[in-house]
């Protein structure tokens, strides 16, 4: 298999993860989403993924975008460990926490949205960043209350699920931007537990090899 | 089964075509988004869903958020007729079809975030209507060349798949904003053929209690 990502996408990030977990080796191919004016925006990966976003998962014939849609390929395809709970409320309720960050958290702090406000929209670099705290407390703070109900070791009880591969991702994205996690004890003591796993650890941004 | 929704609401408009693909009855709940400060922020919102958000599904103890969340338990516990194709990948694809709309165009223009680009942000009406249009036309003009590849009658084929339930709400919501869909022949025939069902038919804003 080969991943199309980078190394500080959310996205890519999760995918990474999903792959680690399920032990599966893939060849880990950097689309540059800054320079040359942004390597998604080429001929050639627009060809592989017309919206030009990361990632994309090539396995033999199928090409496949949309992290969340990966990532239930590969769960289906290599069933252990389980990524979801069997149970179908509480899938369900997995399913939502991971969709409360790629939905409602993620999308809206996006490269490419960055992009727009301080392009055609001209907002200042203070704007960008209160911009991009509003979203992410908003969202950690229905987050935080979920997992209340919730988290034992992990986003649900004590076994890794989708919601996990989720939230790493945007908690690295949270600390990037400075964001205060101290009214976050929930996400924090899953985020501290999953860096203690291989699959989550190897994942990580900066273990990439077209980190910079 | 109680829906918490809004007539406008794409997410809400989602699961209700989803409920009558079904077949199942429910009890409509109208959240008005924009009256009173917006009932959606009201304490007993609040205490059944964190992210004063619609919608909510109400099922026995059981509280659930996230559409593609609601929709997926709905598929599980309810399975004809199913909403996603049998073999791995071409579920995969199907729902990445999905997530393009759920993920990377509906968040963008969601209520909240109007409010916030003509509050906080102070932006005029036109560079407001300038935004929804171009995230708009930036997220048909990839999911466009992915129908190219799988659309029949539907999204996907000639069956009507979660795909389809997204594709709707997102054309209705881009017409509101009189988006040009000339450069969109697939979406568009979907969407056409989409209405001819009852039960997408029966779900539009329009059909609402609530509907103003």
């Amino acid at each position: 298999m080969k991943l199309y990502g980078y190394w500080r996408s959310s996205a890519a990030y999760r995918v990474r993860i999903a792959l680690n977990l399920k032990q599966l080796s893939f060849e880990n191919l950097p689309v540059h989403l800054v320079k040359n004016g942004g390597e998604q925006h080429s001929d050639s990966y627009k060809a592989l993924n017309p919206a030009q976003l990361v990632p994309t998962l090539v396995d033999g014939d199928l090409s496949l975008n949309q992290s969340l849609a990966i990532i239930d390929y590969l769960d289906e395809m290599y069933p252990q460990p389980a990524l979801l709970p069997e149970d179908t409320a509480a899938k369900a309720w997995v399913r939502a926490l991971a969709l409360d960050i790629a939905c409602d958290i993620h999308p809206l702090n996006n490269l490419r949205v960055l992009q727009y406000l301080t392009g055609p929209l001209a907002l200042t670099e203070q704007q960008k960043l209160a911009w991009i705290a509003h979203w992410l407390s908003t969202g950690f703070t229905a987050l935080e209350q979920r997992l209340a109900q919730s988290a034992g070791q992990y986003c649900f009880g004590d076994s890794v699920t989708l919601a996990d591969i989720c939230l790493v991702p945007q908690v690295y994205n949270a600390q990037r931007f400075a964001l205060d996690l101290t009214p976050y004890p929930h996400i924090r003591a899953v985020y501290h537990n999953c860096l203690q796993l291989a699959a989550f650890a190897l994942a990580a941004p900066e273990q990439q090899p077209d980190a910079q």
